[in-house]
């Protein structure tokens, strides 16, 4: 089925070690969805809300690729499907918003927040789930996953 | 006089275009407060913010280095004592934070944002002055520039 | 079949505007033997060279991901499965470099030398094809593409 | 005395451990002569050709800046008047290069020849002391540190 997400490169975002069960579940139903759309599912690559998008586009058939921290693949989740190790550390965060046309963040971290702010300085579609608390414009806001698949297909159908 | 600050890199981040003019004018003090105990500023090396914080220092006899975004030295505020060009576009703020003893936010903006929360995710000290409403335990929070000096001097001695 | 090149990920470089006739061949029969090996060929995005590798990937049924220098997609070949837009300018080729389990030089340029020159400071195996006139130690010189294969086969399995 | 050298930007470059004695001496008398006609010496930070032209910068009563690799100031040289740790490893060598508006090259190594290469591609005047075997038109080809300075002026005269 032909989407405006087809083809199109989604940044997952999100906490790590910290990530609720409930973040998970809802990352890994967005990385499924964005995989049956067509879309590429970006990721930080490692454990948490990364590790569950990377897993949901995994069991859709579809495609996670991971840019890590490290120099190294050390860490990485075995979701990916492919793996780029950065050797940028935090910086990596800023890699991810720029290789994505459109950015999901589920939970809220500092890590996250970085992320957020990167995707609104740089004019990236953001979309927001039960992220962290910032004013009423930092992007589309969000309840689940389908309203965030919705979310993001409206802002790349008009991109 | 010797201080906690001597030698220390401190960055002073804050918004350009959209800086007010209580933000430039506690942005200035806090360069020259720096310049005065010894310790270098860095900046984003543009206007608003990043230029009074220059300023501010280089009133004071002190030196400012500014993290150029761009591939030159276009746009760089006359202020700054050293300017590097980067060309990592917004990517320099997260290079700013890494290069810093201490950040000190003055105002909000995206852009400040980001690099707000790169230094809680990566542990530099910070103290906020009329910054981003974020939540209680973002960092230091200070209500004018004497006190975000105190606020340094406490953090760096303990570092 | 199982080779030690399956899974791992080959870095195709070179010239891209002055590459020669014979570059783009060798290259493509590269990206071929790369991808019927089951490695990931990653490239620098754009024309030539890379172009070459990237064809010779897809028609194979592999992978071709190209970690391209400006801050979208505009120029990258079409023949990339992927691409990874970083805006990081020259400093993508270190990134490219980083990512990779080994590298394969095919032709010479100022690019591609910084590329060879930053897997030998950093220890990433190298193999030449007709490459930059550098000392013998440089790296496994060969004089085609069926030898760089086997050299790469030899690096990977050792590692 | 006013020098097209004046306030601009030269990066000096070279091995760190494997420097020869003859290396170091003539980085010295480059950043002593940089420092002389108000240039702005930038290194990698660290020890042997970077440390000793830091020293020559620091004996004249300029200005060293070293962007060190890592993500602290562990390792850098003590004569540098300032340092900005990048956290980038071996890409820090790209940003020296950008941040220069020429740079100096003196002996061999492959990390000097990482930034030799990088200077070529983005055309940043570039010339060489004993360094690396390359082609004849890879840069200004001197024989000592009084030639590398004359040489400078004409390329940042021209400039």
């Amino acid at each position: 089925m032909e989407s405006p997400l087809t083809g199109r490169y989604v940044a997952v975002v999100g906490p790590s070690d910290s990530a609720r069960d409930d973040d998970l579940e809802r990352a890994r139903a967005i990385g499924r969805g964005l995989a049956e759309r067509g879309a590429v599912v970006l990721t930080g690559g490692m454990n948490g809300v990364m590790q569950a998008a990377a897993q949901g586009a995994s069991e859709a058939g579809g495609t996670a690729i991971g840019l890590l921290p490290g120099p190294d693949r050390a860490g990485a989740a075995p979701e990916n499907t492919y793996t780029l190790p950065t050797g940028l550390g935090e910086l990596r965060n800023a890699l991810l918003v720029r290789a994505a046309d459109a950015v999901v963040a589920v939970g809220s971290s500092w890590g996250t927040l970085t992320e957020i702010a990167l995707a609104r300085r740089t004019g990236v579609p953001l979309v927001l789930l039960d992220a962290w608390d910032l004013p009423a414009d930092a992007g589309v806001l969000v309840a689940g996953p389908g309203e965030a698949l919705d979310a993001l297909v409206g802002l790349l159908r008009a991109d």
